[in-house]
């Protein structure tokens, strides 16, 4: 085992390493907290810096940090869905479900509080960037599907699949997060499987995929 | 064939009527403009009266007319789930959903507006009502499930696709009203059969209901 490398009691972090710092102390205090109750100078405690230091950051406030922060998880809750292209379909959708749920469970009263809105400092701005995640997960998800132009009904059981997996981690986190993690993303591959079967009765873009994920396990 | 009563120029209408008339036309401008660009004198204007009088009933301003017209608006989409015990239990739903959507088709804009959030009046307050509308939605279908004690994972399920419901409306209000109302309330019908029996495969208990289900044509 090497060693660890000593950490110096002081050193000069770029201004994206400190940016990043910063942002990771504020989505900590808002998985405790919602946004409104949390102020830069909590950011400078949690992170063990000078106020005037977060200031220089974020000298838009409150909002300018908060809307940095659900960027920064928007971000991270992007890449879940990015995933190899190999392997049974269902199988990739466990394991891009299981990065998001964990982002999930690490962020709880975060996560609802940047997510569901219904907070002081959203805006339509702030929308538009949760709106965005959604978006580029149904993108990912259409693209593995190797449905290069679907249809609206496709598009529509995709999309409404990705806000029923937002819906499903918020009633989680709500039951006190039950059932076990696992349970939870089973039971939404199984919802997928069961959205795509229920729109390919009425739609013969999506029989076809159906057709091809059967025969892809 | 009675001849219509005469329309007096001038009528006292009772509190509650003069209240329902303001916010009727207060849901009239939410169809087409954000909650933020309404303003009381707009209310007035549209509803023929002197802006003294609006004041005086919104003595709060902007934002309690905002909550007083998404409450009308919440309880008129909690009286959508309200549908007699009578028939096979996916027809009642059709005709929920015909309801349903047809305040979305109504309303347009103005739905989006109210559900969606993202205004800058939106608060922890006005999510309440709305998560109100998606709880009583929940009850009266697991209450037409005959589910008297609903486990986790079939309040889940119901839970889940009523999300579904609304996050369907709005795609297809941001889809230029595509598809028809009656393919879009058939495929959310199909979707709900399709996620209570995907559950049922892991649920005794949903898996009891979906027999019962299947022999309720």
């Amino acid at each position: 085992m090497t060693p660890p490398a000593p950490t110096p009691a002081y050193r000069r972090l770029s201004v994206e390493e400190r940016r990043g710092q910063l942002l990771d102390a504020a989505l900590g205090l808002f998985a405790h907290r919602v946004p409104e109750d949390v102020s830069l100078d909590d950011v400078a405690e949690a992170a063990g810096v000078s106020r005037p230091l977060v200031y220089r950051y974020f000298p838009g406030g409150k909002q300018q940090l908060y809307e940095a922060a659900l960027r920064s998880a928007a971000e991270e809750l992007r890449h879940c869905f990015d995933e190899p292209r190999e392997g049974p379909l269902l199988s990739r959708l466990g394991r891009a479900l299981d990065r998001y749920l964990a982002f999930v469970d690490q962020h709880d009263a975060g996560f609802s509080a940047l997510l569901q809105g219904g907070s002081v400092v959203e805006t339509s701005r702030t929308t538009a960037i949760v709106d965005g995640v959604r978006r580029a997960a149904a993108e990912h998800i259409l693209s593995h599907l190797d449905a290069a132009e679907p249809g609206p009904r496709l598009r529509m059981t995709v999309r409404v699949w990705i806000t029923s997996v937002e819906a499903a981690s918020l009633i989680w986190l709500d039951e006190g997060k039950q059932p076990p993690l696992d349970e939870l993303r089973d039971w939404l591959v199984d919802q997928f499987a069961a959205v795509l079967t229920a729109t390919a009765a009425r739609d013969p873009q999506t029989a076809a995929l159906v057709h091809a994920l059967a025969g892809d396990v």
